[in-house]
């Protein structure tokens, strides 16, 4: 197909955008595709045209770039628009949970049960809430055509709020449920079939079987509260938490829903170590998050390093063994991402590439997508997206049927989306009792003054940095 | 019709079976009724029967009575049962509060968010919910087309529970919804239509409307926040935390949906205090239930004297006045019980007799009724049971349309219901982990070890009272 045109929105995001970009040269049915990049950041724009250009040289691939800091630019004319752009950054994130630990709420008030993951804020998150529908609608009056895919998180939230607002296509993509690996690996199967359901960041292996048919879960239960010793802080798919959720659940968790547990598993550090294991206690402890924090700026300043190798005119593979001579510690992950980036017979886990392939040239294959539920999860409302598995081919989804148990749905999903519905009310009607009657039911609550000024506190801030978006061009 | 044959199970919960028996005094087409009373207490079965003989003379009415200890023999044969036991009396309540309150737990484990009233236990109350189930079971097999009519707490879990499980034909009555008449009398209003929905202990006022069709929820703002001094602990239909959940859920609580709030008005006594006034802090608070506690004592008593006074030979308003005597500081509310149970122009507020009628003699009245929602009330499962409004005519119900907004339904009714759902499976599985769950996320937990110590003492207590229900006769 000729003049496809894919924008990336928050393209600075550079990791992911090196995947999508890497993945795009290595599907031949999208070659002449078009790709602009988004942000508002000019600097980190600039470095990723430069390495995305080169990257696509390396390939021998076709696609032409475009830079823009301009969303209405980005999204005229787009055929699909991935949205990976964090409002406020990091910084923001560091802000609001460091206002929510000066009142007495660890990890920040957006750290609730069943929702723990934490750059994925859905009670102080207004910027992000309100860029996910700026780009919506911009869609709807530039693109009316065009697909939505939600990388940015709250994607649970985010699929939510944009498709019951606007209406436009969309769906919301993760790669948690990769995780189902780590179990396969652990019972020793390589071929094998397994589903997924539930929502964003609280799925569930409903489906774990060998090819002959056999229930692998009675495998899987032989390595229970097996020793665990992490090897980083997100190397928890078989810490103890999962199998204590598995435990009350009745179902294993899949990936991220492993963080998003509840305050048994969380409530303070000296917890979260014992449960996640030591020394971080899990991605979401100020531990783990710090050593993630500190990844990412690793990788953000390799990729400046690789950019600027690139423009003083290296080759792509020769800009690689700067930076790793640079940085002799390098890490193993991103030695691993810069192979895999490089390898032409390798895809990443990334599932936007595949996707728009199977949507423009009718590939068939099989997704974990996150849209309105819509009757597909029973016992959950039809308004609430949902993350189950669907085959695509067009613009056609095929979903798998999927039953999840009475336990998962009344002790965990449903809570789990009543907080999303009453979050995105929060934002909705910006009615401050609402949030304050999310607070005075926290476990850290300890009196209505701690509410009212941790509220106080943030409120100005929090609807300072949605005019910034709202503002945006 | 005759032959008509009513069970009250708990009969010697005194001061309902009174009204019970007088209003069936009253109802001139149920004339001829035989009245079983059954109560593990032969004591206060006995005084209660030479009462209600009494009464039944007093008024010159046609109703046979007989008493026995045995729940099969109350059942065998009946056309209706009222329920009415406390399985394991008071006593019980504050022996498991107390066991709660030792490990940190105010109020006892059962106090939760939406769920504060404390002889509505949903959690300890194992002995309560077998009762329930064993009183349905002994219908379906000795009486299959008998009605169970639910007046024991908890009304909302209680009704759930026997319909889910045993398909009787099952309501359960409560009487908060009068509360309504002082918000007309608040408004000066004599001649309104009115409407509540929602679930047992947590309905709404869906409607508030003059004859002429005026809307009186707004002369009913006019009076927000009117200072109020509390006559009882359970004057709270215009306490500061009934305008207060109005402002956040935008429709009026009724009745003792007031009590079931969140913790922020529950969190201690002070807080107590500050909402729902002094000197009590509301019906729930230690002060407020010791205050009932004395006032049913007393009430008790005063039956006890009453009884003795009447097997003397003394005629009922002769007795009354020996009690009066005796205690001369016999409260008001007294007076008005012994007044209205002797006014053959006057029904109780009770809906149990006037049902009777309705059904077997085919008089359409309109109720308040809990049943399985089963689409009454959009939004909530069909397999909880919600409390609406209805017609009843002979065996037919004529449900009235109702709307609750997403506000109620999503930030209490929701909530309320899982909790309720979560509760019964306890109950059903005796599944501790699941109790577990549900502690790790109160708001009172400070560790797993407070926990498993609170339910480590409780468990056996719970299923020792499961037992002796389960062996009764
Ligand atoms: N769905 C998934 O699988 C998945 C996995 C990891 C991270 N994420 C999410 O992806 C998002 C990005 O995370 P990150 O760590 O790369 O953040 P980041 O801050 O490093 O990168 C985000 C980029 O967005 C840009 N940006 C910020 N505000 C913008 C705006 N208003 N318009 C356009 N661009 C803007 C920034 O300049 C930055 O380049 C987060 O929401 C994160 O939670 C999703
Ligand atoms: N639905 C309503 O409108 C409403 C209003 C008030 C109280 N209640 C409820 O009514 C119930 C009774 O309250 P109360 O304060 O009168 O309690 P109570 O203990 O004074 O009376 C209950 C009676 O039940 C009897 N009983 C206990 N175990 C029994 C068993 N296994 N079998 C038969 N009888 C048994 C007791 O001996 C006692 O006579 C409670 O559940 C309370 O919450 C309901």
């Amino acid at each position: 197909m000729a003049n496809l045109r894919i924008s990336i929105i928050g393209a600075g995001s550079a990791v992911f955008s090196m995947r999508i970009v890497s993945d795009l040269c290595k599907m031949p049915k999208l070659s002449g595709t078009e790709v602009v990049l988004m942000d508002i950041d000019e600097e980190r724009l600039e470095n990723f045209l430069v390495l995305a250009r080169e990257l696509t040289e390396f390939f021998g691939a076709n696609l032409k770039f475009e830079k823009t800091l301009s969303l209405r630019k980005a999204i005229e004319g787009a055929d699909f628009v991935i949205n990976t752009a964090l409002a406020g950054g990091h910084e923001y994130l560091n802000k609001v949970r460091a206002i929510g630990e000066k009142y007495g709420y660890y990890r920040g008030i957006d750290a609730q049960n069943y929702n723990f993951v934490t750059d994925y804020l859905n009670l102080t998150n207004w910027n992000q809430m309100t860029l996910f529908l700026k780009i919506a609608n911009l869609i709807k009056e530039l693109a009316p055509n065009a697909w939505y895919l939600q990388a940015a998180n709250p994607v649970l939230e985010g699929t939510t709020l944009v498709s019951t607002e606007t209406g436009i296509k969309m769906v919301g993509f993760c790669h948690g449920h990769f995780s189902v690996e780590t179990l396969a690996e652990l019972v020793g199967v390589k071929d094998y079939e397994w589903q997924v359901a539930g929502v964003n960041h609280g799925i569930w292996l409903t489906k774990f079987e060998s090819r002959d048919g056999k229930n692998l879960y009675e495998e899987l239960v032989k390595y229970a509260d097996k020793p665990h010793k992490p090897s980083t802080p997100f190397d928890d798919q078989l810490s103890p938490v999962a199998w204590d959720m598995y435990r009350t659940y009745g179902l294993f968790p899949i990936g991220d829903t492993v963080r998003n547990s509840t305050w048994k598993y969380h409530r303070n550090l000296e917890t979260k170590k014992r449960w996640y294991g030591e020394p971080w206690g899990g991605a979401d402890s100020e531990l783990g998050w710090e050593w993630y924090v500190s990844q990412l700026n690793a990788v953000v300043n390799m990729i400046e390093l690789f950019a600027k190798a690139v423009k003083n005119g290296q080759k792509l593979t020769n800009a690689k063994d700067v930076v790793l001579n640079a940085i002799p510690h390098a890490s193993e992950e991103w030695k691993n991402l810069i192979a895999d980036l490089l390898d032409p017979s390798k895809l990443s886990r990334e599932q936007h590439v595949p996707f728009i392939d199977s949507v423009v040239n009718s590939e068939r294959r099989r997704f974990v997508v996150n849209v309105l539920n819509n009757g597909k999860i029973k016992g959950l409302d039809d308004d609430i997206a949902v993350e189950v598995c669907a085959y695509v081919e067009g613009e056609k989804f095929e979903f798998e049927e999927v039953s999840l148990p009475k336990r998962v749905l009344e002790w965990y999903l449903k809570p789990r989306t009543l907080l999303a519905k009453q979050a995105l009310e929060v934002f909705k009607t910006k009615n401050l009792k609402l949030l304050e009657d999310i607070l005075e039911r926290d476990p850290r609550t300890k009196s209505s003054e701690q509410v009212r000024k941790v509220i106080d506190e943030l409120y100005p801030i929090m609807l300072k940095e949605q005019k910034k978006v709202e503002e945006q061009e």
